[in-house]
């Protein structure tokens, strides 16, 4: 199996595995008890949100632990929502290609009387800073951008856009799920006010996920119940799993040159190779993504099926984001950068892993070829396309 | 270490370690995914959901996963909430005596113009199914009442409240974080119509839950984004915990019977040998109780020192809930049947687990004794008691 959808999920890291299980068998007490057992859970907590904060420049007690990046995403931006309700601050400035985890969000708070601005984006898939700016109102509460778009990989001017909230006294959150743990993240440098994370996504276990807000930003409860997270999130605290979290970070960040150095040559060398299939687009900027991701529209094929054919050849690949498969809907983010209904149908997404090998990059581009080739020669629109009947759009 | 504190936190059983680890190794795909490898996933999050709604007496559909009780708990009460809100219905009946989880839900929502009548409890600590019924009106949309108390361990006449509620046309939900995996519940037998339940309690992973609702009872989104969970609660869900929940489940059922058997003999020898300890009272009725809970209060001490000396001789035990251990307020259950402020300060619950053994019960019994004796001897009130400038109330 040659795995590429690490955008989806990844594989938990050996150490995050080890680091899972053995407090789990060794130091499974609840953190909030009293008792010496109870306390060695809650230093193996309170290391991990040390580790973690150091991580990603911010202090121990500017992160709460959730459930996963959703949980991350609604809680900052309701938080943000709820501090700017009571200064009667009520416009929320996004954009239109985030994560359904921000989009439905906001939606919730439209219908609580906020008004949304989605910005657009471009074909290269990069928010232009400017545009954030003037966006801006008097009445703007939050602007929440995300750090890197989940399906094409395109990375925002984060710390331009931080720089301008600040100026303005808005509130910034990043949505960093795709981000943490494979390119530089510092909450400090990137002027980030609030940042939500999934550990995942980065060789750490499914099921937790942290928020970041800087010191004087108050979380609202998502989650009601006990005093745990300093009463900012109810519920018993998943130690094994936030260790594991903290363990899988750490190592992402010692490996994160090397990894991104190997992933970005492989990366060109998969875009180069799928370049070579005629009618093909490559979806967001070539350089500025993610060091793992390539994202290609093909006209005249549906993607999905190209997806079967792919895994019938061992390849895990998938047509955008994982957690609206099986929709019928084209990716809202490939119509964001101004792919039509049609071409965006075409789409495949591949998300490399660090153990990704040459040969399985040349492995994938014979695949895309033999088999966007294959789906052509029996595909209507396709014959439409050549015959002249259809005019061509890449 | 005797560890006697099993309704703050469990071990996870060897085998649900086991599953949780196997499904993260090898099984580690993201279950919303087309290819072959995502589905696989997906096979196991369904199997974990209709093995789990087999022993509860549930649809595999009426099955939502979580990241533990507060979050079920909170997701089913706001559910229901809105449901009234739709019909003008805005009233909610519970009991003065549930979990925060519960309550701080049910302040929210009073926050929110919800009228919130909340049933007192009597010595015995068991909710009286008249009072419910004598409750209920006309706009009342909901009643939640837990199936066994997580301090005194008192268990509810849940089948009797749930037949009135059915009669009245009332939403029940039943908070059975406790319950589920040490006693039968079975939400059709029940009268259940919507139900929370967390895994750590029953030697499942931490972090995992789920939540309940009888089909046809739309659950509102806690979490907004994907459309994971029939679009119910968004999240890459976290396969390797749910299954370990599963697991967990399982065993916890296949061994129930023995289990109760054998801690109710463990429970009860425990309950007589503190009781020999003068001016100590067991809180809730002596029979209608979990099978491993027990919780004295004890005149002239501190619940607090006699845990941290308990500590000290290798006995977990606690005040009350974790989830709200190091408050300096006395146990709300406590104070709920009736216990003056001073006498409920001086409380200790067991919750004794599956592997305990008569020679442990008797160390406990041994240790309480001895460092009550050794409080007391320094007490202030104490002396106040025996030389009668004090009355006694034990």
């Amino acid at each position: 199996m040659i795995y590429a959808d690490n955008a989806a999920t990844t594989k938990m890291s050996e150490s995050a595995v080890n680091t899972m299980v053995s407090v789990a068998n060794m130091s499974w007490g609840n953190p909030s008890s009293l008792y010496a057992y109870g306390q060695k859970a809650k230093e193996i907590l309170e290391r991990a949100r040390e580790d973690i904060s150091r991580i990603v420049g911010a202090e121990p007690d500017e992160i709460i632990f959730t459930s996963g990046g959703s949980e991350a995403d609604n809680q900052a931006i309701r938080s943000a929502a709820e501090i700017g309700l009571k200064k009667g601050k009520m416009h929320i400035i996004s954009s239109v290609f985030e994560h359904h985890a921000v989009l439905h969000t906001l939606e919730a708070l439209k219908k609580d009387g906020f008004e949304i601005t989605l910005l657009e984006v471009y074909e290269n898939g990069i928010i232009i800073t400017e545009e954030v700016e003037a966006a801006i109102k008097e009445n703007t509460c939050l602007v929440s951008i995300m750090y890197a778009n989940n399906e094409i990989g395109t990375i925002q001017p984060i710390r331009e856009i931080g720089e301008i909230c600040r100026k303005k006294k808005v509130l910034f959150h990043v949505d960093a799920v795709q981000a943490v743990g494979h390119i530089p993240v510092n909450v400090v440098e990137d002027n980030i006010d609030m940042l939500s994370a999934s550990a995942h996504k980065f060789h750490g276990p499914k099921g937790v996920g942290f928020v970041y807000a800087r010191k004087g930003i108050s979380l609202s409860r998502l989650i009601e119940g006990g005093a745990q997270e300093r009463g900012k999130r109810a519920g018993t605290e998943n130690v094994p799993g936030i260790a594991a979290m903290a363990e899988a970070l750490k190592e992402s960040y010692e490996k994160m040159e090397d990894n991104a150095s190997h992933l970005t040559k492989m990366r060109d060398r998969l875009i180069k190779g799928i370049g070579e299939i005629p009618h093909s687009v490559l979806n967001g900027d070539a350089y500025k993504r993610l060091p793992g991701n390539v994202n290609y529209c093909f006209e005249g094929i549906e993607g999905e099926a190209l997806l079967l054919l792919l895994d019938d050849r061992g390849i895990c690949a998938s047509s955008g984001s994982a957690c609206t498969s099986g929709s019928l809907d084209p990716s809202h983010v490939l119509l964001a950068i101004g792919r039509i209904h049609d071409v965006a149908h075409g789409s495949v997404r591949f998300s490399l892993g660090e153990d990704i090998e040459e040969s399985d990059v040349d492995a994938i581009i014979q695949s895309v070829k033999e088999v966007v080739d294959y789906l052509r020669s029996f595909s209507p629109v396709w014959r439409d396309l050549i015959s002249g009947k259809k005019q061509f759009i890449l």
